[in-house]
């Protein structure tokens, strides 16, 4: 049977992904480093039958047509030619959070699609090979392949080969480690990453200075992960997320994601800390909800903080989850 | 009598002023461009005498001491060096408008004080000189010496002596050009723009890169004034100053000046520009308080949109004003 369901979940960045050096590839133009969080999950079935008289992809419910289908195509054809599996597709994809709103839905929704349909042509790849096939879906989304902290390299190759996502350690690592997600709208955002990206890659001045200091900062971040010294972490994945927010707002026209209600939470973690010796420490993603890192002990007194700013709307706590993984039971 | 009053007004830069080559002698990293704003002013008089035991400074009632009052001084002994007066000081100086608050005050008052203390003197300096003299106190003062638009050349002697502002147009270029300072906040800001600049300096990433881009930024706005050609002058200054603020976004730890507010206030230009077809641009200095660009003929509109928004204490119209003039009354 050509059918398969994989469930895979979300990763924010430590250090974050900004700008491709080749658009058709998703070849970034720096690396980057993630939790991937337990929890929030997404879950797609994927099925290849003679059957179906064309591809039909189904997201949350709602069919996915023209523009946005070829996407999915792409990733679909690639795995066609690797497996010989030559016919139709139907996919099924729900998330259990909302869709768009800076929460790396497309990461985990990207390395299910990818290791369902790997699955369901017969294929057995391994999770680099994987990590591959997401990325060439969705950048993000090969940093969710495997659990716990993982570096999403570069590489170097012209043909983006060696860009794909190894773990730098496992969920066991570093169990009490927390991200608290300050949900504060559920509207879609106004720009796509993809395209606020190429403005920033296109018009920002800082974009250059950017890509060279990435280095310096995921060194820093994947040091202080190996020694779990939240004290060193924080610091740096705070910088290194307003940075782009930072090139961001350097385009032109400025491309702007942080809404006052981010200020806000911004504020509150700040606080935490100064006023009130709390180790937390905030991210954001080009969304307007941000994160904060803390240890396990903390997360109940900063989401108590969180929540009672008026408009944030939901608050996730989520730990470091593992990778991609096959279920059993599926979608149709 | 060695007794002077002089006026100035804040001037609110196009092309922004962050970060210095030299701190001692306030010496600019790039050059900037600014109107000089009419309506609100600095009044400060100054008197030496024998009959003061000590220079003694007080602003809006309050006396400086300390290590605030060394600054003063610095500009007093440059006047006594240059006139051969050689007795102690008495000023008072008074401002229409917060200070502290991002609206430049210490631009006007640096001007006012700069030339009442060179007549107090009985120096007759001209306007480039009284410029390099005003720079040496607050680096944008140099700019509010003259009126309507002026450029801060940053020089390139390292003795400053060629780092002064000179006048590209009149207030009689473009008498309809009005900026619209929505005040968010009578609080004083977290950090001084002399500390946060040199965070910036020493710490982003960014610095080199904004330092490079300026000329271009200033040649465009340049252009777009002496054109008076609004569509193109509204959205270089919403660039370039949205990249000071990304600048020090950029540093570590990172340095924030927006606040909630201010991007309602962003939002609401934004809107008008966008859905009502106002030809509205914003700018933004080291402060919370947006300044709204734009013709005379809409300048009620942007206030009576601004005016909705809650938490906006006031609202201010200025067109473009004259340099520093010569009262015959006196504070004292």
């Amino acid at each position: 049977m050509n059918k398969a369901t994989a469930r895979a979940h979300p990763n924010i960045a430590l250090i974050k992904y900004w700008g491709k050096r080749d658009q058709a590839l998703f070849l970034p133009a720096t690396s980057s480093f993630s939790m991937t969080l337990d929890g929030l999950s997404a879950t797609t079935t994927v099925e290849f039958s003679e059957r179906f008289s064309a591809d039909q992809v189904e997201l949350d419910g709602r069919p996915i047509e023209g523009k946005a289908l070829l996407r999915f195509q792409m990733l679909f054809d690639r795995v066609r030619a690797l497996s010989g599996v030559d016919c139709p597709v139907r996919v099924a994809s729900t998330n259990d959070f909302p869709t768009a709103a800076g929460l790396a839905s497309s990461a985990a929704g990207g390395a299910a699609l990818a290791a369902a349909t790997s699955w369901a042509a017969g294929l057995d790849l391994g999770a680099h090979d994987l990590s591959r096939l997401s990325r060439q879906f969705s950048g993000s989304a090969c940093r969710s392949v495997e659990g716990g902290f993982c570096e999403w390299r570069r590489g170097e190759r012209p043909d983006g080969q060696d860009s794909f996502a190894v773990q730098v350690a496992p969920p066991a690592h570093w169990p009490s480690l927390r991200m608290v997600v300050a949900v504060c709208s559920g509207a879609e955002k106004p720009l796509s990453s993809r395209a606020a990206m190429q403005h920033s890659v296109e018009t920002s001045p800082f974009f250059a200075a950017w890509v060279d200091q990435v280095p310096r900062d995921l060194a820093l971040a994947k040091e202080a992960l190996l020694r779990r010294d939240l004290g060193a972490l924080g610091p740096i994945v705070e910088t290194n997320a307003c940075r782009i927010h930072a090139v961001a707002l350097g385009a032109h026209p400025p491309t702007f994601y942080m809404r006052p209600l981010t200020i806000e939470v911004i504020d509150a973690v700040q606080s935490l800390r100064r006023d009130e010796g709390v180790g937390a420490w905030f991210t954001l993603d080009a969304g307007p909800n941000p994160v904060v890192l803390c240890e396990e002990k903390d997360a109940p007194r900063v989401a108590a903080r969180l929540r009672r700013i008026e408009g944030v709307e939901r608050l996730v706590t989520a730990g470091p989850g593992e990778g991609v993984c096959r279920l059993d039971e599926h979608l149709f």
